[in-house]
């Protein structure tokens, strides 16, 4: 983890730690003991592999090596590594031997890298390896820690990111599409727990759009580590026939969001939470244009509107929906929101859209709406 | 691009197209014609490499292919095949043909790649060559137009997005530092023109850092085709020190950065911009906790704060400032502010802040700043 002072290092670890429990937890996973130690997390287990992809879903681990733990005598590394290439290193395949060593020793880490390479050159003879220290297909790791050595060849990337609950909770609004479950999770990797929010639009939108936000909110929580359980649902059908009967129709959209948000506001001072998220990306949509979004912000004043998706591509954006698990449940067939003109405004002023919002008591409308709020379980 | 409606697709590749011309125009690159049509922009030239990258900095051009034109009789299309094969096929390679048709021809695209394909084997038998659809290492692609063929065996990947002038200008803070310079990439990435501005903390901070700033400035100018061509520079030592005197020093990070948004307002009214983008992501630094955007956002009332950053990982930014060139530049040795205090507050109350704030004349510090800013050209 990027994290500056030792102080704020030591409690993300330990917040860390509490989540790779739960992870391990959730996949019936015991381990012997969890060390923490310069950086870096050992993970004591008879079941490194399935404990290390197990732990690809927590925030704040950059990568994982399943490693064989023995002693920092040269007989023992020796052995271990000579085992450990027999499983990892194929016939005509060209390796390196890595070795990074804390404390004092007889040998020094250029002696065991030459050593081991020397060895396993030797003893796997009929596999025809070869040394390649620039570009190896598989590179032998050594870490030795005083009394200690781990012994790996293979490195699994993770998330990187920061343990989720070291940053403050935020709402998080999912429509059911493609883009706010994506903003969702990048926050969460950066550390803040999310309280997912559906306004539900019907009659205007359809339950198969309701089950959608369902659908990916379950899917989030997955990697959630315990930190969301709930989703809020708004009914909001009726504020929508309100807006469409007072103001104009290329408007719709627009109040529409900035109801929305206000509504958003609500869960966050209920929820103690500190922002509102959503996955508004400039120029996406007819409502994100950079004159909407300017339209739209101001409607949230207690609360920042964090858009992680702003500068991304749609293809970007599918790319990490595809590999977080959310990207079927978001593109399921759906009818659209029948609320939605067919010309809406793309280059909105603020202050034409705040003096048709007038026409509208839309305090009451998001107080009213946020009465209606169900919370359902993930 | 991800463009729904036709009527905005064609304003968006007709000012791609400007874009295009002042791309090439910079590095004295004259192609003879550039075609719209179904999607892909022709553009005819002598120098297809050349010119191919150089518009791999044009923002909404998602790949290149540097193509030979010929007609669409088969004799034609079988020579320049050839001709693009034996210069894009090495020796034991394997390769692919595709086919793409529009029009009525005697040929089916099926038979033009089969047909191709028997050819490429025979005429260069002597290669070793062989086909493979599903992973080749060369693909041959033959595209048919009515009466002509474009033959192309190289796609050089660009940076998707939007054209620049496709949505409202903003302003971008600029800091010295790695963050601001990709955040205003990325925005720009999606069509929107930047202004960017640098809040010249002096005394505190020291002039190699004013260097960075306009240095980074001078490097996504040259990603800009004529959208960007001067900085705004803000004097704001005077601010700092009375927000030394007048409040907690573990506020002064926040409230200086509420000030910075505030100076960012009124550069936005000048330059009728219509938000503010800053390089702040989740948790990087003390001011950019999820608590503090939430205690920070609230200053700045007549903007949006946009924060394409957000969700980063510092490599994942690191990776696009070495890509678009401002890494060097934003990395070089510089003091820091002096005037940042050791214990800064991470998890600041928006109403401490505030009640910190009050005795302040925020409105007119801000006014004092802005009134005596530089404009420099870039």
């Amino acid at each position: 983890m990027g994290v500056k002072s030792e102080w704020t290092r030591r409690i993300y670890e330990k917040k860390l730690v509490e989540n790779m429990k739960f992870a391990l937890k959730a996949q019936s996973l015991k381990p012997a003991a969890i060390v923490r130690a310069r950086g870096r997390i050992y993970v004591k287990t008879p079941a490194a592999t399935e404990t290390a992809h197990a732990l690809t879903r927590v925030f704040g681990i950059s990568s994982l090596s399943p490693a064989t733990q023995t002693t920092s005598e040269l007989a023992d590394v020796t052995q271990t590594a000579l085992e450990t290439a027999e499983a990892a290193i194929a016939e005509n395949a060209t390796f390196a031997v890595r070795c990074h060593r804390v404390g004092t020793h007889t040998y020094s880490s250029p002696e065991v890298c030459r050593m081991l390479g020397e060895q396993i050159l030797e003893h796997f003879v009929q596999r025809n390896l070869k040394v390649n220290l620039t570009d190896p297909d598989v590179t032998l790791t050594v870490e030795i820690r005083d009394k200690e050595a781990y012994i790996y060849a293979e490195t699994y990337p993770a998330q990187g990111g920061f343990p989720l609950g070291t940053q403050a909770k935020t709402v998080c609004l999912l429509s059911g599409g493609m883009d706010s479950p994506v903003a969702c999770w990048l926050t969460m990797k950066r550390g803040s727990p999310q309280v997912p929010v559906y306004i539900d639009n019907a009659p205007y939108t359809d339950e198969a759009t309701r089950q959608k936000a369902l659908e990916t909110g379950k899917k989030l929580k997955e990697w959630s580590t315990g930190h969301m359980n709930r989703i809020y649902v708004v009914p909001n059908g009726e504020n929508i026939r309100l807006i469409q009967q007072n103001t104009p129709a290329r408007f719709t959209c627009l109040l529409c969001k900035r109801l929305m948000y206000r509504i958003a506001e609500h869960v966050a001072d209920k929820e103690k939470a500190f922002g509102i998220v959503t996955g508004e990306a400039i120029g996406e949509q007819a409502s994100q244009t950079m004159h909407n979004l300017c339209a739209i912000d101001e409607a949230a004043t207690r609360y920042p509107i964090h858009r992680p998706l702003l500068g991304f591509d749609k293809l970007e954006t599918e790319a990490i929906a595809r590999k977080i698990g959310t990207y079927q449940a978001s593109t399921a067939k759906t009818q659209g929101c029948s609320a939605a003109p067919s010309m809406p405004a793309t280059q909105a002023k603020l202050a034409a859209v705040k003096e048709a919002e007038a026409k509208l008591d839309v305090a009451a409308m998001a107080e009213a709406a946020f009465a209606k709020a169900e919370v359902l379980a993930l």
